[in-house]
């Protein structure tokens, strides 16, 4: 079983205007709100994909009850624990002008500790059943620096493989607990380590405690670090659409070939199939059936010599 | 006793950011949500001035439900009837670095036929004990044109006072049921009469059947043209703050006004009063008690000449 871990869930919305003009007013489109955050989006591919993951995370209010909603629609097992705060929302508005989307995303509830100390007992009894947990995203107020880093603990400690993707802070206190996997992009990447050199910069978090790092950098594939060997795997063609899902598909397709015992030339293959799949989707969590199986065989996946400086965290 | 309608009543939120930069993802800060649209924002101005409204309209959905807690936690009498479509919200992201306001506004839930055929049966049972009616805001997708119309015509048929609050095409459509007071302002008189000159712009609207027309020119005041006589009412100081709310304070006043039977100089004054005491208020449906009776004896209201063009609607 796969388990997905968002701890701070959301309900997402997209509005389009005309033009997006600051300090004006704006007759605005609503559309479906759906349940998001980044754990929730993996657990949809992974739907997609025929599996049949657990989501579990942290949901309050009366925004939280429309979370667990819309996991309900979308099918996805709901092991979410309910708090005393408001879930937080997201928005995206869109301009038709222009297609450019602005992003307002909420900090989320305030967590208390009793509330935590829950969670933690929670999360440990869903992980002993869980082959792979993956952790994603941001986390609350309220929540302890390490908290991924005692989530990956006590996964691991399950005998769970555990995928993280989250950035800044929340991804450099994880690295001490040794996350199997970490997939930040160019970006988090080059935040967490002043480093915009991908192999090196890789070979900078593995040594902070990452045993594998499977960078990604958007249109370019994945460059991934790990402990059998370093790969570089590539999409044969470029889609234009919407990148905003493509990391959440990747650790999907990461997440689903670990469960399966997959090797790494092969969840890669996958993983930049399912990434390219995701871009021509208007919202993050859907793939294009039809553009994964076209790209899947065509994907090209190549090994690289290891960085000289990566010894690895072993 | 008051009635209050708000056909399009909002979930309203205030968003905090930095400075909204366009093609940007924004962390925001997130207040408490209210209950919100114009009529319900003048049913807690009454309430604030120990009056009783009953606040009616349409809601819908999940948001319908948060608006109705809005009105029991504001102690307003809730006589909304609940439509299958979702209610809108309205979103204004405040800038910390220059205070500055902008704003999304939905468009609201799809009203069908039946549910518009059954809310003016309930609209007539509500309007026959109301003393004064209120129409405020904007009406949601899917009602006729003439929807105001059509309910002034019942309130006034059941002998009620009728304040219509709109813009643009309803303000327009709405004039044909002869409406006791409408409120537009300098720029929604503008938009509906193409005229700059507020007396001779008031003098088409009374030609096109508002009996009287408070046209409010923010920090200037009002100027009332009625069937007895046509004044000017200024605050004697000017007020910094959040000028939204300042029009549906006004409204409230004068509803407060005709169900005592009050002169129009006494209501003109109350009003203006009352409006100015908005303006420090962060959110609309608010007033500043100690503000508005500091202003309320200092206020100025002249008697002017009616406008040569103007001779009315009777």
């Amino acid at each position: 079983m796969i388990l997905t871990v968002t701890l701070n869930a959301a309900l997402d919305a997209t509005w389009s205007v005309d033009s997006l003009r600051p300090r004006t007013s704006h007759r605005v489109d609503t559309a479906q709100e759906r349940a998001g955050g980044k754990g929730i989006n993996v657990a949809r591919v992974l739907v997609a994909l025929g599996r049949d993951p657990v989501a579990t995370g942290l949901v309050g209010g009366a925004t939280g009850r429309r979370i667990r909603d819309g996991l309900r629609n979308a099918r996805i097992r709901n092991a979410f624990l309910e708090v005393i705060g408001e879930s937080r929302r997201t928005l995206a508005v869109v301009s038709r002008d222009d297609g450019d989307a602005t992003v307002f995303n909420g900090r989320g509830p305030f967590v208390t500790a009793p509330e935590w100390h829950l969670f933690r007992q929670h999360f440990a009894a869903l992980a002993a059943g869980a082959r792979v947990v993956v952790l994603s995203g941001s986390t609350p107020p309220g929540l302890p620096a390490d908290a991924y880093a005692q989530l990956i603990r006590t996964a691991s400690a399950a005998g769970a493989h555990t995928v993280l993707d989250t950035s800044g802070p929340a991804l450099l206190q994880a690295l001490a607990a040794r996350p199997d996997v970490i997939k930040p992009n160019t970006e988090e990447i080059t935040a967490a380590t002043g480093c915009e050199d991908l192999p090196r910069a890789a070979a900078a978090l593995r040594a902070l405690g990452a045993r594998t790092v499977v960078a990604s950098a958007g249109a370019d594939g994945l460059h991934a670090v790990t402990p059998e060997g370093t790969w570089r795997a590539a999409p044969p063609e470029q889609l234009s659409g919407n990148p905003t899902g493509a990391g959440d598909a990747c650790v999907a397709a990461i997440a689903a070939g670990l469960e399966a015992g997959s090797a790494w030339p092969d969840i890669l293959r996958t993983a930049v199939a399912l990434s390219a799949a995701a871009v021509p989707c208007p919202v993050a969590g859907e793939v294009d059936a039809a553009v994964y199986h076209r790209l899947l065989t065509r994907v090209s996946v190549e090994k690289v010599p290891a960085a000289p400086a990566d010894a690895g965290p072993e």
